[in-house]
């Protein structure tokens, strides 16, 4: 079954695996420290949604006397584990290399104790994402149907929880959730991005929301829309210049049907429809309607 | 590691979580029901296509002899776990408000042996499938190919299993079904639409089939083609009205390119072919080549 | 909770499900191989990918001193198992129909030996992929980044990883690895294709890389692009024939924007720009900026 | 791997060992009745000592503000999966025969409420066993090492447990709990037998305390020590009268070190000190201090 | 939390661990043999259990019709496992040290296969051993009872599974068995001793059964029985000349009570009762009652 | 299932289960700490186990070139838990009360580190013990068997780990190893006796070996062998006063029949043989035999 013949080799396959300069994927170059693990943000983030829907995901065998316990343990288990991700990612950049950095352990406990108190307020504005897509899909049969597939419905979720930290400037760790909602539903919510109350997206596969788009209240995507930047300016090193808004702003009440593209830091104005597989570079003034030219 | 600052707040979070009135996330305001749970339905959705696939999914160390007790200790064990999975989707919408119902679990009963019936009949439904992604893609080198790695191949194996529970009008699972299989293939078919045999999807990123869709025999799909709704019209208090016949029907060796948008109560004609990207809102008659004017 | 009614119809279902004969999933026709395992394949493939990008995947708590231990450990467990999962594909073609199938054996020993040889190649290879995803997208804080989150490069580290399987014939498996990719990104890239140094693709939904493309160096792509047939020659059966060139060619440091189509032998010649939704079907000369006419 | 010649012979086999009359072992002779699971009632078992003694068993990382929400939570999660087992045990003996038996199913509801009022006062023996212990013992460092490592500490916990149980007369799930700590400890406590507070096992392996014994306050035995049935009346059929008074009562504060061992309906007067390896068969009046003649 | 000291003596120590001479535990001075798996030894024997007392341990949810698939898979995968262990048992001795030895190859192929016809036969013979512990002990409520907890039966169990390996003179693995069953049960049975039917240990804790016992029919044992070697002579070098028969013959009905020393090759005649605690070293006529002189 | 009536006492239990003073059992007395968790502690000793003995325990397909890998990557994975376990350990003792005790942290580095090299040494005393046992067993058919199957050579490798761990004064943490190995083997040796190389136990279930034992070179105990206290003072307050030397001392090349049991500080002269049950509570001269008197 094994053959000896392949292990001789492998002593000289670890080596050049571990001791070449690797560059850009050398971890090591920093010295000590701990990169967060993606399994254990996953983890941690999955619980988090069992405990802004509690009775939906995790332990489905609730009762009134007993919810408060499921929550309470999940919760707790759960910001332990939270907090040392993030102090792993506080220490991604703050530059000391060294095991047990004391500034970004403090840093880290503040943030979680932050990000618990935000809990409630991010649960009434899922609550109102979860009323926006039952009243938007006239197939949806309820409520709970929404909660429970809609992939529109996790990706929101799991951004509004990484909005949350990429407001604390935690590096890493926002991206590594959305780019998981992304991962399971094809929708790409940069945590950069702001997004108002009510927000629905439909099927889903293929939307891009870029790093600093601002969304309104009330509004709609279906499947396949881009938000993205139109091009960017480079550095004098020819590498992109980061940190610009560069990405649409869209009103409240929009709706952008499948496959609009829309670039760069243009306003689709408030109560707007754009129809699908528009291409729109330019501001769109409130109460549009755009549409393809013909078929 | 842990900061009992942050413990401290942990119970007036759990309390704001569970106690406050959260709207259309209240699990609990009917009382006992337990809601299903989706780990648990995927478990057996995957289960069932080991027993339908057998050798490709789950033990693949199969013989002759031992096929059928692992084939039957696999269903056994399932049908034991779906048959409460629908006995709790029964009861989402069953209006009694009792733990155990025993309507609900006598429909389940009954639903659940109807549906091991039928079993082989999806098998045989499924083999037609892969027969037409195997000479539909000169990529495929084999019919085991197909089995294993499209997900079109998936995507329609779940849709079949859903929609016989749909047929059983069992709410909540069979969405739950077809989301997860959108969301390992980006392919979003509703439970609700009707497909006939030997239905090919290549690639399929994207693909989305409304549930009122009815797709003949032989028809094949292509990456990110909507088979969607154009509008729809609202109740007087503004929302959608739900049930109405609203998506295309799809008639027999149609072939729909990729990017194809197709809305509306339409009817593509028997033996069409629909070219990538084209926008159709209205019939197209058999035996029609539908393409982008220019490039 | 079980319905003893069930279970008297679950041996006469079983054998529906094993006995009748099933035609293209009819996997015991052939005697007595042993398919590979999905499940196997994806783990290896994981374990793999840890090892390429040691601290980011994995154990993360790495340190100079312990690091080539874990790679080793893991390297060794894995090829073990990958050793055995190509048998079971070289076993799938040979031909033989015996268990103990000395040839693929002997095949299976020679292929890991030199697949483990190239792993360092490879992981220089995805040190550039990871230089290309930073430098061209202007969102990316960091390498670790891209390393951490970006679909794009999970992609091309199952393509590359499958791709060299795929050189040395292995059945099955490659196209279980890229197609696990599909899944997790969206992204759909043939592992016959051929693609150089230094190739990023962002955002990532949709893409679709054909089975025998051929792509430059410093290449880029966005969401949603086809690089795709045209249409396929049949063979007198009315079958496709397999094995000919019939996807595009794109040269050196072409960039393709969101939701272009490219179908056919065509060549996208070097330093070309392919705007957004475009749609081509001839060959684009060296230098080239193609858009849509309008919007 | 797999000799295929194995599997012909599989089939007969498994027929021989379902088919053929088993006799004692057979399971199926009753219908629809399910046995109860050993290994859900031990993971039951093993989470109630968390909830008994927390912090010391189960997530060690308990704070004040957080030990409720765990405390809760895995009670809740257990009673649940207890209710299941103890209406298994009562459907063992109901003769009912059938699969949702409502006395059974009533039976377990009010015991598992009584057995759950029942916890604190069960916890405060407890306490006064760990007290026991480590005053008793010269080598026990802290009372936290008592209740993290004495085999005595385990046993007297599953025993209180089970002897709750006992008097409900549930069958066989007091024993399979005596049980599993005998194979974890070495003693051997029927649940049936009698135990007053402050309860000291010392060492332990070997020790039998039977059915019928009554043991009162502050006893301590050493390992080894027998609390037997000397002999025991045949019924007419030649097979063994169950359910006399065949056991020693052990009156307050004796001691029995290590190898003693007595048999029968035998009183063992208050504060009696039985030494090493004695052999007792007649009552043993209060104070008394019984040796081996000679070494 | 890593502290980095600990990490730079890391390679020191593996190297000292692996590499220097062990003598008596260096598994690798016979080159490329692969040594059996503890785990994989007592998973199998666990599932074994289940198969030939279906319904009692593995899965508790079966029915009439349902059993035989229960019972077939477990029993296909098990035995897959098996063969793969008995032939790194039988590689232990054989000499070739060769990965791939044939000879021990085709040997685990024919052991498997007649263990496999063997084990109705097994579970005939622990049907009498249930017998006999429902019959010997007026504690036992049902012979269910003494399947779930008795550690006699568990340990004459992995006895009898471990005896029929020990015919085969398969190295190792009976012993791992009935060593298993010593640690759960403190029954310390070797798997070389014979042993008749209807066998009946009560508690036994500390008994000791040696590797050349002959034990009738219908014997019973009480807890810390030893039936063991007197002195055993040694070969030139000094040590213990292996295989010559050292330990009692114990004929038909014969009771002996705890704690009784049984030393040598004596013969215990039929029918004798040998009391607690007696320390014999001659043999003993049938019918005769020993007892402790005084006590 | 869930009977609604349970969880509306749950909330009632659970205060009293926590908020009760527990006394001997309230983990909660002194603030912040956090007590080590024995389920760790478990599986770290086990994979040093797996370390000590490479390709018996843990990973068995191990070669040549791949054996330093295996043993390097778990002995980094456990160190690093174990540090934690260490550190919680003392702060159990340490009086700070703190979360992140600073001295415990670095006590806890500097012992780990200690440990670690004492590990090739403890391998060679392990080496001499599994000599020990294959030339004191006539049964021994390799040394392989004893290091697979024999408990005492179990029990022996777990305390040589914890002696070490008590000669750092580490709190609570050796104890939870021996009992351990105690629960697994019967044998139950406390981590402050001192034993010499070679040493050997044979079946072991129910010996006892006390806290200040001083056990000699080439010694062998059989099973039911008690070297244990006879009596202890007690304090003023009538607890036993605790650290004297209260245990026997046993020379070189002493060998102690099954239940044999010797009591307080008193010294076996070397190379005496101690018969079976025989009961001693003086010192015995050099070179004796010692036997029951009659049978």
């Amino acid at each position: 079954m094994e053959s000896e013949n392949n292990n001789s080799i492998l002593p000289a396959v670890v080596e050049a695996l571990c001791a070449a300069d690797q560059g850009e994927i050398d971890w090591k170059k920093d010295g000590g420290r701990l990169l967060p693990s993606r399994e254990q943000v996953i983890e941690i983030i999955e619980a988090l949604r069992s405990v802004l829907f509690p009775g939906y995901f995790g332990i489905s065998e609730l009762s009134n006397s007993s919810i408060r316990f499921h929550v309470g343990a999940t919760l707790d288990r759960v910001m332990l584990l939270f907090e040392e991700q993030i102090k792993r990612g506080l220490c991604f950049t703050c530059g000391h290399y060294i095991k047990a950095c004391p500034e970004c352990t403090q840093g880290a406990a503040q943030i979680i104790r932050s990000f618990l108190e935000k809990l409630p307020q991010i649960q009434n504005l899922l609550a109102g994402d979860v009323r926006a897509a039952y009243e938007g899909d006239p197939a949806a049969a309820s409520t709970a149907e929404t909660i429970f597939c809609y992939p529109g419905i996790l990706a929101i979720t799991y951004y509004r929880l990484a909005h949350e930290l990429y407001q604390f400037k935690v590096p890493l760790i926002p991206r590594i959730i959305t780019e998981h909602a992304h991962s399971l539903t094809g929708i790409d919510i940069h945590p950069g991005a702001r997004i108002g109350e009510n927000f629905f997206i439909d099927h889903g596969t293929g939307v891009v929301v870029g790093e600093t788009c601002i969304i309104g209240k009330k509004v709609t995507l279906y499947q396949s829309v881009t938000l993205g930047a139109k091009s960017f300016p480079l550095t004098e090193e020819g590498r992109p210049l980061k940190g610009l808004d560069r990405h649409p702003v869209v009103e409240d009440r929009v709706i952008i049907y499948s496959g609009a593209t829309i670039l760069g830091r243009v306003v689709i104005g408030e109560g707007s429809i754009i129809g699908g597989n528009v291409w729109i570079t330019e501001d769109v003034a409130p109460g549009s309607r755009i549409a393809l030219s013909s078929g």
